[in-house]
C-alpha cells in the first residue's frame, strides 16, 4: 500500500486540518468530535441541513458545506459511521431555531447513529426530521444495508434540499423536497479495480484482470454480479437499463444526468460513459436538461463510475440551478 | 489494462462528444480537427486566449474554456501535441480582432506546433503572442523538453491571464500578466504509481512497491530520482524545498498554494499534503492568501500529486478572484 498519508489512524484528522486551512473562508472544522460547519452557522431564519457518514467518499460530505447546500457534515472514520457524540453537537450548532433536516445514506450504522443523535436533539427541543437516501438500484439488501444503499443521489438531495433551505422554506417543505428528489433518483455503479482502506492495508476486494463488479457499492461491497470486462458503451448500457427501468422513465421526462467517478478513473473516461448514457436517453426521447460529470462521491481511489438519473420537475430544476458556494460545488453566486 | 473506453483510437473524440453534450451551455466542440471553443466566441473587444496540448491531463485544457479563462483549447491525442492544422482554426475562430495569446506548456512538440500555427495566423493578419509556461523545478531538461517543463502552473496562468482578457486588457497587457504569473510560479510532483496510455496498453513506467518517483512529469516521464516510499509529510517537505528555494520565497511574500492530484489519488490525501505545505509556509512566515486543492491537471489515473506555489501581488490576486465560468473552474459569476 502506497498512500500520501502519515499514519492510518490520523488520516481523517489531518485531512480535515488541511481542509480547514484551504477553505476557512467557507467553513469551520471542529476536531474531536469531528464535524465541519458553515462559517456563518447558525443561519437565522433558515432550516439547517446536516449530513455525514464514513470518510473516504470525498468531496462528500464535507466538500458540500456552505451556502445553498449543507450546514454541517459529520465525517466518521474511513468507511465507518460517525458516532452520535459527533452528530449531536453538529446538529445543535447548526440549528437556528428553524429546525434541522438530517440527510442520511441508507447504511445500518448511519441510520442507527443519526437516529440516536436525532432523539437526543429532540430532547433538547430541536425540531428535527430525517430523510434516508436509497437510490442504488443494484441490490435490495447488501453488506451494510437493509434495503437499497444510498449512493450518488445523495449529492443531488443535498444540493436541491440545500436550495430549498437557502430560499427560506420551512422544515416541512425542505423535507418534502428532499424526499421528492430521493423518490425520483436512481443510480448504479461499476468497479474496475478496488480501493485500499488505510487501516486495512490491503485492497477491499480483488478482481481478475478480465472482470468487473457490476453494481458495486461505494465501499467496494458486492453488487449484482461479476461480469467479463467489456467496452464503455456496453458497461454503460448495463448500468443505465436497471436505472431507467426502475425509474419508469418515459419519453416526456426531463432529467438530470450525473456520471460520477469512484476516485481513480480519469475524467476523460467519465465523459465517454456520459456520452453513451446521453445517447440512450436521446434514443428514448428523454430530455437531458442538466448534467454533472466528475468525482463527487468516491470510494478512495477505486477505479469505476456510476450513473445517476434524476427525474426533474420545474421546482427541482430551479433549486438545482440556485446559487451554491461550497468547496466542491460552486455556481451562480 | 481495464479502462472505461471503447477503442484506444476513439478515446479523445468520444470523450469530447460527451463533453460537448454535458457543457453545451458553455462550449462548442469542433471535431476533425478537434478543438473546444467558447460558445460565444469570438468575444468582441476582448483578447482571445488559446491553449492546448496532449490529452490525458483533463480537466486541462478543455475544462477551462469559458468566460474568464480560455477562449479555445486544442487537445491532441493522449500525451501527444496537437497539430498546427488543429491549432490554426482554433486561433482564427477565437480572434475578435483584438489579438490572440497562445499559452503553451514547454514541451518540444507543443512549442513547434503552436509556433507553426502562430506563423500561419500571423500571415492571416492576426495579432498573436505566445507565453511558454515552464514552472516545473524538478529537472532542467527532460524526455520531451528543452528547459523546464510546464505543469500545474499552467492552470494559474490560464485563470489569471483569462481574468485580464475578460476585463478588457489589450494583448500586450494580457501577455505581461501571463508572463508575470509564469515568472512567479513553481511546481514539483511525485508519482506513487504509473498511468497507462490507452493505445500503449501497458503502464508508462514501473515502480517497486517501496519506491516513488520524485519530480515526475505529467506524462510519467522521469523526475529527479527514485526514493524509498515515506510518509506524506516527508514527501511534501521534499517537494516544497526546491519549489520555495527556486522561487526565493521570503517571509513578506503572499502566495497561492495549489495542491494538485495526478488523477488516481483520493482528495483526502491531497488535503494531507496541503496541510503540511501550509505548515511549511506558516513556519517561514509566508501568508497563504488563496488555495486550490484537487485534480486540475492530471496524468490519466496516475497516483501522485504536485505542489505549486505562486507569489501573488495585488493585481494577480484580484485577477485570480475575478469571475470564471468554465466546466471545471467556476466562481463569482
Amino acid at each position: 500500500m502506497k498512500k500520501l498519508i502519515n499514519n492510518p489512524r490520523s488520516v481523517v484528522a489531518e485531512s480535515l486540518q488541511g481542509f480547514e486551512i484551504a477553505h476557512r473562508d467557507l467553513v469551520k472544522v471542529h476536531l474531536d468530535p469531528d464535524y465541519v460547519i458553515r462559517r456563518d452557522a447558525p443561519v437565522r431564519g433558515k432550516v439547517a441541513l446536516v449530513s455525514g457518514g464514513g470518510s473516504g467518499h470525498e468531496p462528500l460530505h464535507s466538500g458540500y458545506v456552505g451556502a445553498g447546500m449543507l450546514t454541517a457534515a459529520v465525517p466518521g472514520a474511513v468507511f465507518t459511521s460517525p458516532t452520535p457524540d459527533q452528530i449531536l453537537p453538529a446538529i445543535v450548532e447548526s440549528d437556528s431555531g428553524s429546525g434541522v433536516l438530517l440527510i442520511v445514506k441508507n447504511y445500518t450504522g448511519d441510520i442507527l447513529n443519526f437516529e440516536t443523535a436525532a432523539e437526543l436533539a429532540g430532547v433538547e427541543g430541536i425540531d428535527i426530521r430525517t430523510v434516508v437516501v436509497n437510490d442504488d438500484v443494484a441490490v435490495e439488501d447488501s453488506t451494510y444495508t437493509a434495503g437499497r444503499r444510498g449512493v450518488a443521489g445523495t449529492v443531488l438531495v443535498e444540493k436541491i434540499a440545500g436550495g430549498s433551505a437557502e430560499r427560506g422554506d420551512d422544515l416541512a417543505k425542505v423535507t418534502e423536497v428532499a424526499e421528492r428528489v430521493n423518490a425520483n433518483v436512481r443510480s448504479m455503479g461499476v468497479a474496475l479495480a478496488p480501493c485500499t482502506v488505510p487501516h486495512a492495508g490491503e485492497p477491499s476486494f480483488t478482481l481478475a484482470d478480465d472482470e468487473i463488479e457490476m453494481g458495486v457499492g461505494i465501499h467496494g461491497e458486492p453488487g449484482r454480479h461479476r461480469v467479463p470486462m467489456t467496452n464503455a458503451d456496453s458497461i454503460t448500457d448495463q448500468l443505465m437499463e436497471p436505472v431507467l427501468s426502475d425509474l419508469g422513465i418515459t419519453s416526456s421526462d426531463k432529467v438530470l444526468l450525473f456520471v460520477n467517478g469512484m476516485g481513480g478513473t480519469p475524467l476523460s473516461e467519465l465523459y465517454i460513459v456520459y456520452r453513451r448514457a446521453a445517447q440512450i436517453l436521446a434514443e428514448r426521447g428523454v430530455s437531458v436538461e442538466r448534467s454533472l460529470v466528475g468525482n463527487y462521491i468516491t470510494a478512495l481511489e477505486m477505479e469505476g463510475a456510476s450513473v445517476t438519473v434524476l427525474r426533474l420537475d420545474d421546482e427541482l430544476t430551479q433549486l438545482w440551478d440556485s446559487p451554491v458556494k461550497t468547496p466542491a460545488l460552486r455556481w451562480g453566486e
